[in-house]
C-alpha cells in the first residue's frame, strides 16, 4: 500500500485486488484503504492483437477475448459500487470517494515486454500485442447519481483523478495518447449505468487525433497561429453558439457540430493536457462541467445519453500544435428520436446534421436548471 | 416522360412528382409509366449549408429542414409502397419493379447555380449551399421483402438502376463521389422499413474515401501496386477470412474489421465504379449477394441490421488508385447485443473489435442458408 499527496487536499492510496489489478482510491480526508480483495482470484484474460487497416492506416483494436463481459447486471450485483457483504464488488472497501482501477476486461493492456509501434505504417506492417492501459474511473459511490448531480468537491476530486492519471500513464514509453472518457446511456452502448468513466492509454495516435494534429500544424505552418485559439477566437465573436461561460472556461456548440447536441468546454488559457491545468482553472472546472451537463439533461427535460471526451495534445509528439478541450456529444435530437451513424457517417465519414448549431445552442442556453 | 433501354433488358421510364422531383421506373417488360401523381403539390424544403469543421478540415452538412422528415409510419401508410387508392404514397403507379426518386427531405441537393468547391480547405473556407443528389432506390414494391429475398431478376435490375445512377449523376459537375447503401434495421435508424437503398453524391470526397484515396495513391507511388489488389491477395492467400466466391467476385472477412460482421465483395477484375462492371460480372453480382446477405442472417437466425455501402473511384480525381468494392458492415454481435460507437470509436475513431475476424469469418461461413 502506498500513500501519494495530490493536488486541492486530495490523497491516492493504491491496492491490488485478487487478480494482481491495481485500485487507486483518491480521498479528501486521509482515509485508510486496507480492507483486502475477499474475491477468489481469476485469471486475467490474455492481450488483444493490433491489426493495421491497409485500406486507411489505422489500428484496429482485435480484443476477442472480451466478448464475455459483464452485461446490465443488477443493482444488487452492481461492480462498481463499494463492497457489501452480499456483493463484493471492484471495490474492496465498503465506502469510497472516487476510485481508479484497471479494467477487468481491457481491450488495452500493460505489454509484458518494452513495445514501440513503427510510426511509417504500411501494407507490410506486422501486427503488435494490443498494448496499453483501460481504466475505470467512479465517480461515486452512489449508483443512482450522476456527474452532473456531483458535489463541487467530488468533481473536483473527479478532476484531481484524471490529473493523477494522465501524469503517470504519460511516463509509460508504450503509451502515445491518453483519452479520458464518459460514455453516458444505453443508447450509447453503456453495459453498467453506475456513474463512471474510463481512461484509455492508446499505444498510437487515434485517428481522430491523428488527423486533428495533421490540420492544426498545418494551420501553425500556414498562419504562424495556434488553431484552438482561432477557434475560440470566431465563437467568441459569433457569439450566438455559446452556451456557458466563467473566468476560466468557455463552453459553446462549435460552429460545424456533428451531433444534434454537441458541446465543447475550452479553458480560456490554452494548455496541452489536464496535467497542465493550474488551480485556478481546476477550481473553476467544476461549476461549468455541472452547468453544461445540468442543461443538457434539461433541454427535454430526461437523463441523456451522451459520450464527453476529454481531448488532450499527445504524450510525445505535437504538443505545441493541439490543446485541451472537453467534446460533449449526444445522439439524441428529440424525446424519442436518435440521431444514427448510418451509411453517410459511419461508411463515409461524412457527417449530416439535422439540428442547426445556433438552434442546439438556444435550447441549451434557454434550459432552466 | 421520356424511356430509355439500359443493361439486361431494363429500360427506365422518367416522370415527375407533383412538386416537380423526378421518378425513374426501372422495368423489364416494356411497362408503361403513366400514372400521375395524385397529391397536392407541397414546397420543396430549402438547400442546406456545408460548413467546415476547423479541427479536422472535414466537411459537415447542416441539413436543419430535415427534423421533421417521416419516422416509422405505420404500414397502412407505407410511403415506398406502390400506390393505392387509400394510400398515395411516392410511387405514383399500382405497381413497379425498381424505383429510383429524389429524396423528399434531402441532406444535399441539386444547386441552383454552378458550385465548385475549393479543393484547399482552411480556417477561411466559407460556408457553400449543400449542393449534391439524395436519391431513394426501392428494391420492390413488396414491404415484407429484404434484399436477399429478391429474385435473380430482381437484383440485377437493382444493380442496373444503381449503374445507371452512377452514370447519370457522375456528368453533373457538381458532384465529386457516389455512395449508393443500404441502412437496413431500426438498430441503425431506419425510419422506413420497406426494403430501400440510397444514394448520396456529395459535392466533396467524403473523408473516409479521402483517407483511402491518400493511402492508395501513397501505397501505389511507393510499391507501383494497386491496394485494392495487393489486399485481395493477401485474404486470397490466407484464405481463413473467405465466405464466399464464385468465378466472378469473392466475399470475405477483412482482415482488420472493425465491426462484428463486417464482409467486403470484390469484384475479382478491379474496376473503379459500378459502370464500369461487364455484363458477365454484373450477373455473377447475384448469387454472391443474396448468398452473403442470407448468411448474415442466418447467423443468429434474425433479421440483421446492416449497413451495404458501395464504395468506388471518386468521379473525377484518383481513378486509377481506389476500385469498386461493397463493403456490409453490422453492429450486431450477438442476439442481444450490439456494438456501440461509443468513446473510443466516436470521439477518436479508434475501434475496438470483440469478434476475431477469423471468428466471423467462420459463423458466416457454416451460416445454413
Amino acid at each position: 500500500m502506498t500513500t501519494k499527496k495530490l493536488g486541492a487536499g486530495v490523497t491516492r492510496t493504491d491496492r491490488k485486488l485478487m487478480d494482481g489489478r491495481t485500485i487507486r482510491y483518491y480521498d479528501t480526508n486521509g482515509q485508510k484503504r486496507e480492507v483486502i480483495d475477499q474475491r477468489n482470484p481469476e485469471t486475467q484474460p490474455g492481450i488483444g492483437e493490433l491489426r493495421l487497416d491497409v485500406q486507411t492506416n489505422e489500428w484496429v483494436v482485435i480484443a476477442a477475448h472480451r466478448q464475455d463481459r459483464v452485461f446490465l447486471p443488477p443493482k444488487e450485483l452492481n461492480p462498481l459500487t463499494a463492497s457489501s457483504p452480499g456483493n463484493l464488488t471492484e471495490i474492496p472497501e465498503s465506502d469510497y470517494e472516487v476510485v481508479v482501477f484497471d479494467n477487468r476486461s481491457p481491450s488495452l493492456r500493460q505489454p509484458e515486454r518494452e513495445l514501440k509501434l513503427p510510426r511509417n505504417l504500411d501494407f507490410a506492417t506486422p501486427t503488435f500485442p494490443a498494448a496499453g492501459k483501460c481504466e475505470v474511473v467512479c465517480f461515486t459511490s452512489d449508483y443512482e447519481s450522476s456527474f452532473k448531480d456531483l458535489t463541487d468537491r467530488q468533481i473536483r476530486t473527479v478532476l484531481e483523478a484524471w490529473r493523477d492519471r494522465v501524469a503517470e500513464l504519460s511516463s509509460e514509453t508504450y503509451i502515445e495518447y491518453i483519452a479520458p472518457f464518459e460514455n453516458r446511456g444505453e443508447e450509447v452502448g453503456v453495459t453498467l449505468s453506475h456513474p463512471h468513466g474510463q481512461i484509455y492509454a492508446y499505444p498510437y495516435l487515434p485517428p481522430r487525433t491523428e488527423r486533428m494534429l495533421q490540420v492544426a500544424k498545418s494551420h501553425r505552418e500556414r498562419t504562424g497561429r495556434v488553431l484552438q485559439s482561432d477557434l475560440l477566437e470566431r465563437e467568441i465573436k459569433d457569439g450566438v453558439r455559446i452556451v456557458s461561460e466563467n473566468s476560466e472556461w468557455i463552453a459553446f456548440v462549435p460552429f460545424a457540430a456533428r451531433y444534434p447536441f454537441e458541446i465543447h468546454v475550452l479553458p480560456k488559457r490554452s494548455v496541452p493536457d489536464l496535467v497542465a491545468l493550474d488551480q485556478t482553472a481546476c477550481d473553476a472546472f467544476t461549476p461549468i462541467a455541472r452547468e453544461v451537463l445540468s442543461k443538457l439533461d434539461s433541454v427535454f427535460d430526461m437523463k441523456m445519453a451522451y459520450i464527453a471526451a476529454w481531448h488532450q495534445a499527445p504524450v510525445r509528439v505535437g504538443r505545441e500544435y493541439l490543446q485541451l478541450h472537453w467534446q460533449i456529444t449526444s445522439v439524441r435530437r428529440a424525446p424519442g428520436k436518435l440521431k444514427y451513424l448510418a451509411g453517410s457517417e459511419s461508411a463515409f465519414g461524412s457527417f449530416m446534421m439535422d439540428l442547426a448549431p445556433e438552434q442546439s445552442a438556444n435550447l441549451l442556453r434557454d434550459a432552466k436548471i
